[in-house]
């Protein structure tokens, strides 16, 4: 069994940003020689998201409205302890913090459209996500 | 370390349908021969779940209901792009799209009301579902 | 290739109880000497949860909260059978059941304030989750 430990730095520079890192995912299991196994892709802070899906503007937004919805900016017990970032951490259990990819053949065996996206909800500081894949 | 690749295939008659998977998935461990390991379910399709939880005909319709008020038909950014299944999409995020399954003694290891499920959200098309499997 | 299961046994003292777990996974995994590999965290039953985020008395009961407020107590079909628990079942699938964790050089791979929480939704009775660690 082999296994590789790879972390990806962000800092985006608007509060929340989505980024697709489908391919710095895909770099990391093409560089390991990897052919057959599982990586996780989970982020390691606890106000951002980790999800596959379409990388289209429209749905973007959409996604980003929808936690708006059902985890909106506002008062929560977490603020008081001098914190202003409750929404981001309710975002973060709604979407999830991570996906494990299959790799088959050495590629990551993803359908159509699937993308793999972190989605920043506290940003304009270092964060950063593991990826972790493990194989032969 | 070994490892298996399938994929289900589903082609739903209704638009949304719930389809109960866990034999599927418990047939293709047990002709693996893998004694320990993890199994992966996960959606190929970013308009379609998969879960874990009880096969009972009220939670289903439950459950139905609940992705709707939570992620509701209705108008999305995602539609100007000429599609019509923004909802879906959200669905699929809220319930999740991926299991991974504990395989024990070449079983899997799940509680006594646990199954897994196939949620799609927008059928009446062929969609895939892949099964990784890796072990020992 | 080697692998580790164990299961963790709880009873909570009240309804809903959220239960800081991560020692306990820890203990697994160092007890395993496994060095590489992932741990696979798992509610076997279908009305608890199981997520990454901070332990901080505020934001559990935000996250309490919030839960009630996406899937509250209520009439649900599943009552149809006897049972008054259909709001645990939706909050299980809006937490999520699983988490998969990252072992790096014999440890945990989390972040400076992840901690993994057990949350319980209908206790008082004897449940239990699986970890499953794969590596090496």
């Amino acid at each position: 069994m082999k296994s590789v430990t790879e972390y990806l730095w962000f800092e985006t520079r608007a509060r929340r940003e989505f980024v697709n890192i489908t391919q710095q995912v895909l770099n990391i299991v093409q560089k390991s020689g990897v052919e057959e196994g599982l990586v996780l892709v989970s982020a390691m802070h606890i106000t951002s998201g980790l999800y596959v899906n379409d990388d289209e503007r429209g749905l973007l937004r959409d996604i980003s409205e929808w936690t708006d919805r059902l985890a909106p900016p506002g008062i929560y017990h977490h603020h008081d302890t001098g914190e202003s970032n409750g929404d981001a951490h309710l975002k973060n259990l709604l979407l999830g913090h991570q996906v494990v990819l299959p790799v088959t053949q050495g590629d990551l065996d993803l359908g159509p459209w699937e993308q793999v996206f972190y989605a920043e909800f506290d940003g304009q500081r270092r964060k950063r996500v593991v990826v972790k894949l493990i194989g032969e």
